[in-house]
């Protein structure tokens, strides 16, 4: 159902990889609300995803960029503006990588190169693309800016890795950048802290499919999927939300104001006992 | 500007005294979002205010009710589905007072008795509608309640007094009765910690005008109004917002989110600065 | 070892029912590092307990009290003072209980009977000590006060009850009279959350047992124990730690920054795999 | 006063610059309850401050490395071990410092080069001095890791610029390597938030005389010393405090559960008074 909550309103939405995507959901939705938009991902994100296929649906197109390139970042903007006739009401940040993740390297043998690539990758890239947006005023009055966040900035979950520090600095950025744009063009900035969601990003982390059980048992009303998300930021980005800001917003169906859940706690005594039949049936081989 | 948020939407809105309330906003909101519900507040506030207006208005009905009498509430809750033809999809609780503030009790002071009804009126009513709702299954699966807090929960104000505790029992009585509605019913519970707005509700605390100014000068987008919070509330109660509960949401500009502004602390500086005038001048004067 | 951290200080310690109890723990610390204090507790748990012991062991002794009842603390913090010769250095308030939890009253049924007396004895009761000390100025300039608090306060725990509402408010009392004991004599106020402890009170929550072990495997350094907490109790208490005040301060092992751990994963993990045999073996049955 | 609350431990002490320094104080408290240590520093700051005579004071050795180089870093450690004969039973991190800021580039005008200095240097520091740690196995079971951190990490302060980005990793890598180095060795790792202090780092922020007077005036107890701060991690780096870890404590007088004081309230009424002043007398000019 739509609602012409993002009528005449201009957008920029990177991290659209395939139909898995909170990017790619909330383009759709976006799209559905009445606004026009840009798409971007990295030339390599471009190759291996399906964003062509999601700007064809949206009387979108794609402008490629690796968003922790300043000079990507001004060509994209340009462009962008260029396109859509004008600057941008919304500007969706759905970013993340990790080498150390990809690569094997746990927390305590951290590669100080990859490190500094998680960090640039994951969230210096969103203060990058605030600066340029500023230098450039490519953010109307009143804008809405809006960065994909989990808990593991408040909260350490084992295999999330360093991760959890680019989201923590992500988490930063959104408050400081967001006391400046704030200020001086009441432009908002938010970030969302997702529940654990079945994107191919997301399935990188190690014991995944568990942990997402976990969370759903744990969370009263269950996991927010990638389409919930893209409803709820579509709120973001609507103009009923103006005066939020500077917020890390939980989007997780009561995850995070949990200490444990009647459903979540079956499970694990279940664990306990199983522990228990366990020991029992090898006592008994003996 | 109206999106049909609330179209075919039930409920049930606490605390309209006068168009300053936040309360009386929302209705406004709700209605034009296409929502229809019942209006209640104690007969006391009914003589005092003018939710009659707002009744007539909105198309909508009055029912009295003290929220910290179960009966009253049973009776209101019964009588507005009645009214409604249905379940309620949402819940507004926007009551609070403090008699110690009104009797001029200090926090070092406190009247027990006067506190009892300070945490029964603003937020043991609360716990009390939400039981009740439950008891006669009174809200729609999916549903959303929403109560209005204020930032003393986190962090002491003087003169806020033992509405601060209050507070604090209002956002722990959102989480706790959201996990067990949520599980059961999908229903969220939600607690907005807002602006200091001025409310007839907001007035009364000691030194609140300079205290406004203050939380202004420090938000960057400066304090959140009445309307404003009207807004937001619609998007909590619409079906955008499905998986946010157990959360309390910052409305206030990014006034939580703020250490020190640069406009706040001018006018500290000045009255840094007015001190040591008035030194020079005294000193000369001897 | 002892260090003589509290070598000349006075105190007065609320709640030690037996040897489990943390209060009981703090007392013989408490007397190790130097100092002096009187014991008080309501005259049916003097009568379950073994309090008598503790006082002869201290040299201190039982000055029988209703925390809820100003009178009796009017009495005991005068009694205390002639006894100990001066004000009080230190105070210490662990006390909680739930008529709600005992008498099996779900959260969504509660008797606000029941409520109002968890608040009172569990939290209003901390604000009573602190106000009666004021009047009677019953503690010394830079004097410090601790109360137990728990998690509950910020994440729902199934079964907990309105023990979670008590807590908040004992958290928000602490800051709120923080500010004025702190502004007015120095006097520091902090809330210790501490891992689930197997004293008399925490064994009355329903599932306790699993939940410990949960939290113990969620917990980097394990549950902390009373003995441990004793301990962290003594350093507030010293001079070493005067500018800490108005905080909530965790004992945990961790647990409290911990979103998920490995060790807690796996038992979560043969908890699901224990479900798949059971299926397994039902299907077989057919 | 002292305690021999570190009687027989060996320490590792980072960025000692001159007697107004958090770790200079650090190392002299250390020194008198008992504690062994090395100093360490880089280079530059060795030249620029007086460090020799603090390890003259101590018996204690200065051991130049360049924190954010592991190969400096190493050899540090390897050396700090050999002279004090054994593994450290404490770290303390106190190494700050923005390019950024220096410069005075703005947060919207950052150098990214400089971002990745100031957090390499401010943050990412702490992770290799825990990495290297862990791979020569430096630090003794129950040991302590304490690292200076400041509400910047939570709120925005005008001026602050990106250090608020580089203490919120910092805060997160206390978190991620708590977990990691607390199931494996029983190491807890916390940072504490001081209140602004006037080292010689502090005082390189934009209005910082005013900003301490803000914060004094807000805190109940007044801002904490350096001394103080270092009372406080001598309690941290002891035996009383084994269970707490993956903290941000705060250190900072009551400010952080602070909104408002009157004391504060009263010079910004001041300042709001002194603009009608000025108002009025331009008014009568004209």
């Amino acid at each position: 159902m739509a609602y012409n909550l993002l009528k005449g309103k201009r957008g920029l939405i990177f991290g659209a990889l395939n139909d898995k995507s909170i990017a790619w959901k909330t383009a759709e939705r976006a799209y559905e609300e009445g606004a026009t938009f840009v798409l971007t991902n990295t030339p390599v994100s471009m190759r291996l995803g399906t964003i062509d296929k999601l700007a064809e649906k949206c009387d979108s197109i794609v402008i490629p960029a690796d968003a922790t390139k300043v000079e990507d970042l001004e060509n994209l903007i340009e462009k962008g503006m260029e396109f859509l006739g004008g600057k941008f009401d919304f500007v969706l940040h759905s970013i993340g990588m990790s080498p150390n993740v990809r690569k094997g390297k746990t927390y305590d043998d951290l590669d100080y190169n990859f490190l500094m690539q998680t960090l640039d990758i994951s969230a210096i890239s969103f203060h990058k693309v605030l600066q340029v947006c500023r230098k450039l005023d490519a953010i109307e009055d009143w804008g809405s800016v809006v960065a994909l966040s989990y808990i593991a900035a408040q909260r350490t979950l084992y295999g999330y890795n360093d991760m959890a520090d680019a989201k923590a600095v992500l988490e930063s950025i959104a408050r400081s950048f967001g006391y400046i744009y704030g200020r001086e063009k009441h432009i908002r900035i938010n970030t969302i802290s997702q529940s654990p969601t079945f994107t191919t990003a997301g399935s990188g982390i190690m014991g995944f499919d568990n942990l997402v059980d976990f969370a759903d048992r744990m969370s009263p009303l269950g996991n927010a999927t990638a389409e919930e998300c893209a409803d709820y930021i579509v709120t973001l980005f609507s103009d009923l939300t103006r005066k939020v800001t500077m917020q890390n917003l939980y989007h997780d169906g009561g995850y995070s104001s949990m200490g444990m859940s009647l459903r979540a706690m079956k499970i694990y005594n279940e664990g306990l006992e199983y522990r228990d039949v366990k020991k029992d049936m090898r006592r008994k081989k003996d």
